[in-house]
């Protein structure tokens, strides 16, 4: 069976599309391999989405999954293996089955890189985050730890600054890359810069207790933020061309990458602001313009 | 006293605007001379907001306005007349007083043009609607009248066609603008159009039941949709120059506009979809580059 879209991952951007391809009368699908929601269901509560004061990331990730399952959307659990660009149609190859479309809509998002030490698995999310713009504020006036000495630790250490009493950046060299700026963060009085400093262990059982360093020193902030990068989930599109050196979808004005009918939306893309509503805005700019694609398509 | 930043206009794109910046640690205040929601106060139920399968446009409106003043956003009902940019700051005249900014966020909105006759506010969001992607849906497998006959009629008509039983498209001409690719229109068998059709009363009390047309037709669907533009309120920035000749904001993709420090977001810009979450996004992306600037002037 053809389908007119299908869309690969429901997370909040590829629910979103759906949402809006449904209700305009066309006939599409989601694939998904793990749960509903996407990266949203690793967030503690979320309290800047604009409608819900907070709400636990996983009951809005129910919430939009029942809403496009009521209306008809079809969510399929299988997972993608590999995409097939041909003419006229693609072809989505899952472990399971073989599904041809018209148009695809790349969603897969990406993951916060783990540091990968003991303690953080079981810690995530109580006391340690992975997103200061989410989570910054529930540590207002707190002390916070920081990991990561990239461009991104620098802006989301600036950003926590604004919030938190102290913030401990955890850098593991003995200076900053000599690319990065870090004129900022060090006349920041509230920041303070420990090199040579490197996690061994997270403790703590119900909440993070305490930060161990590989050089003996113990740390107890009231949280943790680790920005050490992301992986965008892109390698079974390896064969499309369709990424930047980082791994990120490359995609124009209208989301559509550089292979016309496949689109790519939300935080698998290049685009520079990773938050839910900048994601379900990047569906509804696609999902427009594969709705009037199909409607012009219909009336010829 | 001088705000970090003053945002006009209390819609979800203002609203949202405030929520990242003061979350941010950023002192801002909403200027409002209506009520908060803007638009949405005047949709019907929203089915297409992720995470509420319906919602009132006024709920949400509710939602948002107290989920920002809970975070100490103020809000300031009051009547801006004029904006002046100065070196360094902006001043805001109200009706009332004169407030100092360092950077300003207009975020006014649209209105859709009436056609102002006989019953049409009384039955507006009863059977009168002036958005398809927002009302369609109620209407599926229904039959609706259109009325207008631009660009953006067309473009809503073939939309509602994919949904409705049938598109009736009232025409108040004998011919459309040779403008207007109408193609598509007159190849969709459950469109219908009516020349020289011109409204002249909405009948009904609690819900619209009839059309009554100037040549003595009358017309009984189940909806009505009006596509005859809208005006976008930007007015009072008249001095500031920063509009095109339809009277929308020009933005770069930062949404800054052509001055340095004024920003303008949502509806009232020239940005090319006008949804809730399209507008809560631009909002998201201009608090993010003031965020920025604010950040890196503090360090400085």
């Amino acid at each position: 069976m053809k389908h007119n879209v299908i869309i690969i991952g429901a997370g909040v951007s590829g629910m979103t599309a759906a949402l809006y391809l449904k209700r305009a009368g066309i006939d599409c699908i989601i694939i998904e391999k793990e749960m509903p929601g996407g990266q949203i269901n690793y967030t503690s509560t979320i309290e800047n989405y604009p409608g819900f004061a907070n709400i636990l990331g996983s009951d809005l990730a129910i919430n939009i999954y029942k809403q496009i399952t009521d209306i008809g959307v079809e969510v399929l659990f299988d997972e993608v293996i590999e995409v097939k660009n041909e003419k006229n149609k693609k072809i989505v190859i899952t472990k399971n089955q073989k599904l041809e479309t018209e148009y695809l809509i790349i969603a897969t998002g990406r993951s916060p890189k783990n540091l990968n030490v003991k303690g953080e698995e079981k810690l995530k999310n109580k006391g340690i985050s992975y997103c200061a713009i989410c989570d910054g504020s529930l540590y207002k006036d707190k002390e916070v730890v920081v990991i990561g000495a990239g461009a991104s630790s620098i802006k989301e250490s600036l950003y926590l600054s604004n919030i938190c009493k102290k913030v401990t950046i955890l850098n593991r060299r003995d200076e900053f890359r000599k690319t990065e700026d870090t004129k900022e963060l060090t006349d920041q009085k509230n920041i303070e810069i420990k090199y040579n400093s490197e996690v061994k262990e997270f403790v703590g059982e119900k909440k993070l207790e305490e930060i161990n360093l590989k050089n003996g020193e113990k740390l107890k902030p009231d949280g943790c933020f680790i920005f050490i990068g992301y992986n965008p989930k892109t390698n079974i599109f390896n064969n499309l061309n369709i990424t930047n050196k980082e791994g990120y979808i490359e995609i124009n004005k209208k989301f559509e990458t550089k292979i016309e009918n496949i689109y790519a939306i939300g935080d698998v893309t290049t685009h520079p602001i990773f938050q839910i509503i900048t994601c379900m805005s990047d569906a509804i700019t696609a999902s427009f313009d594969i709705i009037e694609k199909i409607n012009k398509d219909k009336s010829n």
